[in-house]
């Protein structure tokens, strides 16, 4: 918005649709730890306009002080959150701009373009990663997703919840159930909103009722998103993906990745590299203002796991499908249908 | 306590320690539905008061209309709560001494001593089967477990936190990973505070990082208890119990179940047949007073899950250790080692 980033607070869904201002890419850093923007793409498009902001705030005209002012921004925004790819990509656009940029005034308008771009990509990649993954749904099918992977998640369309979306679209969803998503609830909170939007019919489900749903509900597919994909398709999502994906094994039911292609991060060979960000113990122990356990109980809060491609049925994106990714030689893209 | 039950109130722990005091059966019925007792042995326990406390306040003195009038109060407690074995059990017993009993005032005694027997038999079988399932606890182990059923759980001692306790007092237990237990948290309400208390080495774990704990944490057990074990071993626990039986297998980490001879059912053939209570949906989309999900969001609330027999490496009773439990033949008690 002109010159500032304005952001829906995802925190306070659905109880409250706030809009957050920033002028300065220290409150977008902020935002994007305390998860006010959140979901792997949305924090890549929020971190390209987040340099921004940082570039509009230096005043200096000297190209080279510029560079080092603004490399200091890009380490501020990088050091948010450990996990998700896209962040980082993101990044790495921006500041290739600058590596070839020449003078400060034309590379501010260039490092906007590029912001810019990175979004209207993102959202380009997200509808055609979701026209691809619709036609993995079988009609009259019942579909589990886990955390928010719709439109809050990413630049406007949505990568799993897209694919679910879409083929809902095409007339081909029965019922979805998405997982509530402990400890932060994106799935109850978020999902759920984004479903009724899209007036998709679906029920509610903790984590803890995944195995019992598939057991006794007929479904046809899993579809969740993605944070980092390795270079051997590992792939990192949010907590309790993993456990999805051994229940989906065991129940023959296809579990399907949905990311676009800049959540694959090639310099990552497997998912045994992939940092794995360990959050605040009171996310675990408390809930909104509520303390759930004894006070000073200790918990364990991986925000994320790492599902091993040989659960993996495709992974989507906006490139094609890959079609039984653990068979893998010779890298992902090569696998693109 | 005399003429009253005097319980703790489990639905305001851990901020709050409470006791209820009933003069009443019907106050007894409304504290099983409302999970105020909970606890599949504890459940049984309270409906042998209960019943006594009905019969202490029919005023007939002729045996005839007082065992009507006591059918009704049994058949109050009875409807309580359709899963657990162990209430039907408990009325089974209480009512086999109305059947055999003579005038009014003899039966009433009676009854007491019968509910009193009820109770301290559970606590000896309690007893029993923790030293039994210590000795399958190795040296140093990491052990998950599900929702609670230590003390409170149970007559005072537990089933598989019992088994834990006891295994932690022989040295046996390096640290426990108790998953919180959605949707109402009797993990993280009541089983850290037992571990607490009895000085347990614990972190709490969303039902969501089992798959991840398995996975990185060298876990050498997965120990729950029951709410009914059907004749040919398929067991009913509190939901979430049958993902953590599928994630152990895919794991190799041994899968115990805890539960006296009253949890068995020779009634009910095989998991199919087991009754799930399906609860009220607010349990899943609130928290406390604080709404998870948007208004009006639906949700399925089973209160328990069934784990087939196949996934379970032995069942722990106060008789012995039903050893590889899916080979049975002929009904579980002949396989009592």
């Amino acid at each position: 918005a002109g010159d500032r980033l304005r952001v829906l607070d995802q925190t306070l869904l659905p109880g409250k649709e706030a809009y957050l201002e920033f002028t300065d890419y220290q409150q977008v850093a902020e935002a994007i730890k305390t998860l006010r923007i959140r979901g792997a793409p949305a924090i890549g498009v929020a971190a390209g306009y987040g340099t921004v902001l940082g570039a509009s705030c230096i005043e200096s005209q000297n190209f080279q002080n510029f560079k080092e002012e603004l490399h200091r921004v890009v380490e501020t925004l990088a050091a948010t959150r450990p996990t998700a790819r896209n962040l980082f990509q993101a990044l790495e656009r921006m500041e290739g701009v600058v590596d070839k940029g020449r003078d400060v005034g034309t590379l501010k308008q260039q490092l906007m373009n590029e912001a810019s771009a990175i979004h209207c990509e993102q959202r380009e990649a997200d509808r055609r990663l979701s026209e691809y993954g619709a036609t993995l749904v079988e009609a009259d099918s019942s579909i589990v997703t886990h955390c928010n992977t719709g439109p809050l998640a990413t630049a406007g369309y949505g990568t799993a919840l897209g694919i679910i979306i879409e083929a809902f679209n095409r007339g081909r969803v029965k019922i979805v159930y998405p997982t509530e998503t402990r400890p932060l609830c994106q799935g109850a909170r978020l999902t759920t909103w984004e479903l009724k939007q899209a007036g998709v019919p679906f029920k509610l489900i903790t984590d803890s009722m995944a195995g019992y749903v598939m057991r006794t509900r007929n479904i046809n597919a899993v579809i969740v998103g993605a944070d980092r994909i390795a270079a051997n398709g590992d792939t990192a999502n949010k907590i309790g993906t993993y456990s999805l994906a051994v229940l989906s094994r065991e129940h023959g039911i296809p579990f399907y990745v949905a990311a676009p292609t800049t959540t694959i991060d090639f310099q990552t060979k497997t998912g045994n590299d992939i940092p794995i960000e360990e959050r605040c113990q009171d996310e675990v122990t408390c809930y909104a203002d509520s303390a759930i356990a004894p006070k000073g109980t200790e918990a364990l809060n991986p925000a994320f796991d790492v599902t091993p491609v040989r659960y993996i049925t495709a992974i989507v994106t906006e490139k094609g499908i890959i079609k039984e990714p653990a068979g893998l030689q010779s890298g992902l893209f090569e696998r693109l249908s």
